[in-house]
């Protein structure tokens, strides 16, 4: 451990923060005790820099690894591509050969647009949003991103983005004029999104998760379905997390959603950079009337790697199979919790299980990151969530679930230890 | 040809424009005939989907493939890390190494950031400055990408980008409260950067591109490093486009300019996407003051890829030759240009050659678009502008200028022929 600690120490002199991602900082699973760095990763197996394994039921490179690591179909292919040229003069086949692909999954649209991140897809998404009305301002719930549209909802009040993922996020600069210009909304409350809409000239647009921890409520669809009818309010589902999971495309179509964009990200390349923009053709070919371009958006090996992903989860009928699994381990955490006398609440969306200890007068943040540490030693990175991949097979989640039966019991003990609470280190899940 | 036009009309369909690059769109060189797609490519060589064969004497990958395409070395260090894993849980040694890398050049800095394409690479480099100064406003000469903070410009003008690569950008889908948070200057006006720092009480950053055409000036230089002496101002120098050519870094350091934050994309990766702010410490990181992170900035193989092209441009001392043959390619224009007897203007930065037809009189555009359809039958896509690369070599150089001359030669018979420039097609080099 002293060596990934070490050279994380000079990493966060020459990169601010060590890295680029606030998610695989090692303050947020256990400060100085987290391996942080890999040499090689295969399956749900993770080898450190000093050759010492671990099996990852944790973020599973931030939900991108939706099949494995080094999933070798996926693999097989970017591989050829490479051999035969991924940036050129000319186009990729597969750029067209994925927008293709991506419309059999989302009838509702007609065109696509691409990009390799997350958050530059919903800066895309915004703009193109933006560009089909005069009513700018943005009503959102959930986190998506760090570009100026978003983050700027800190502008007006500190506290905005408190509810959405991410804690304190300081606007720093960006222009003060963008205050007021993005609005939030508590997920699933109805009546504050009709209040708003209702009150903001201005609001036309809403940017909405397909889901995090729960989905979406009825009345909260039926509502933004009437904003849609009544109001012609553009919505933009960000299924960059939730999609491609549980679903083939987003969850948007589970709960009757009927998105004007959804934007896909993440899993859709099984860890190679890829993001797309799925949306109706009247609402997306507004896009040729302002000006979206980028070099590294052509580059061949993100396609490549979605067309080989989604054809895995087709053939291989991976959905149903990450649902299950989701299941068993939140049932699973049900059970040796309830066996070992520990209160826990657990979330509903399963492809993303994840159990929070709810004790009123215990930090719990010391409980979360105890799971961290003992987790560690019986050879699991893990946390309190974790994404449920193609790779985590039945026999694993038993072995799993065995370990963490252990480490509950032992967690149950510390609970009336007052000195472990004022001793224990604890992450820093807040920025 | 008609195979390749199907798809890209089709294409157009489901994509607006057909892809996710202006500068790779078939338009800009030779409507209904520029190859459009390929299939294979390998160092200055690319068949199309019928596996005609071109050598590429244009935009080499929009100046990514600085090593030429499929580099064997730069792909075989690629393939190794795809066996070990890309995107997991934990960090990739190679960001921290990359960062050490890039700092071995930028001797005035300390800090790196990545990101992985040049357009998100600006915009964190804006919110990086902005971080810095109350004085958010910026100045900016040239091309910096697609972002709002830069397409604001021409929200107060519709032709306030137009001196900067690309005209006529629509502002659809900004803001407008951002209206005069950019200010446009023409690059090397020494005057007009005086007076517009002086004028504006709130501009406290200055953008420019390390080259396009020409070089900054001295004057420009003088006036650039005597305000950041005397105001303060904070100076961001885009190498995207122009680093890692002539010079290992930016060329920057050729002109005697000093950056706070200079900004690296396209040829650092040989095609892989990669972009990167190496600025100081003091200016950077305030980058930890606001919020910055994307999952796929910390993919692999960027990293890697980035390594590896820059230890080969090292190893082969790779920028006096680009330098040296984009020379060669200047003086040979020029020289069959006399020839022929047929005026045109050339550049002044080797790296990225190009030459302007300049006949008052005449559609010069039109003479560009015959320039290309001649030497595509020859077996070359090339245009009135191109990247040199490492593959580029000089036989191929030499061989290029021939077909060159009997081009020019055609060119002179059309220039008096007024039926041609009446019906000839044109390229839409405007958006």
């Amino acid at each position: 451990m002293e060596i990934n600690n070490l050279i994380w120490k000079k990493a966060e002199k020459i990169i601010p923060g060590g890295n680029g991602l606030l998610s695989k900082r090692p303050l947020r699973f256990l400060p100085n005790g987290w391996p942080t760095y890999f040499k090689k990763a295969k399956g749900i197996n993770i080898w450190t820099l000093q050759n010492k394994k671990y099996i990852d039921f944790s973020i599973m490179g931030v939900g991108t690894a939706i099949l494995g690591y080094a999933n070798s179909t996926v693999d097989q292919k970017v591989k050829k591509a490479i051999d035969a040229g991924i940036n050129t003069t000319l186009n990729c086949i597969e750029e067209f050969e994925l927008a293709k692909e991506l419309l059999k999954f989302d009838k509702f649209a007609q065109q696509v647009k691409f990009a390799k991140g997350g958050g530059e897809a919903m800066a895309m998404a915004i703009r193109v949003a933006r560009s089909n009305t005069k009513k700018y301002k943005v009503v959102f719930s959930g986190y998506h991103g760090w570009h100026d549209w978003y983050i700027s909802a800190n502008l007006s009040n500190l506290k905005n983005l408190n509810n959405h993922l991410l804690k304190n996020l300081k606007p720093k600069g960006i222009p003060k004029t963008l205050k007021n210009s993005i609005l939030p909304l508590k997920f699933n409350d109805t009546k504050s999104l009709e209040k708003i809409f209702k009150k903001e000239k201005f609001a036309g647009i809403l940017v909405i998760e397909g889901a995090r921890n729960e989905f979406p409520s009825k009345e909260f669809v039926k509502k933004i379905n009437d904003l849609k009818k009544n109001k012609n309010i553009i919505l933009i589902v960000d299924e960059i997390t939730s999609g491609w999971r549980e679903t083939l495309g987003g969850v948007y179509n589970k709960v009757g959603l009927k998105p004007d964009i959804v934007v896909y990200g993440k899993a859709l390349g099984n860890g190679y950079p890829i993001s797309a923009l799925v949306g109706k053709k009247k609402i997306m070919n507004k896009s040729k009337e302002t000006f979206i371009s980028s070099t590294a958006w052509t580059e061949r090996l993100g396609f490549v790697a979605a067309l080989a992903t989604i054809n895995f989860l087709k053939k291989k009928r991976v959905p149903p199979l990450i649902l299950t699994r989701g299941k068993k381990i939140i049932n699973g955490w049900k059970k040796i919790a309830k066996k070992n006398n520990l209160e826990i609440d657990t979330n509903e969306f399963y492809s993303m299980p994840s159990f929070n200890f709810n004790y009123k007068n215990l930090d719990n943040e010391k409980l979360h990151t105890l799971f961290t540490e003992l987790m560690l030693k019986k050879g699991y990175i893990s946390t309190n969530y974790m994404f449920v991949t193609y790779a985590h097979k039945e026999k694993e989640i038993n072995k799993y679930l065995k370990n963490c039966d252990f480490t509950f019991k032992f967690i149950r003990e510390k609970i009336e230890d007052k000195k472990f609470f004022y001793s224990k280190e604890t992450r820093k899940m807040t920025y």
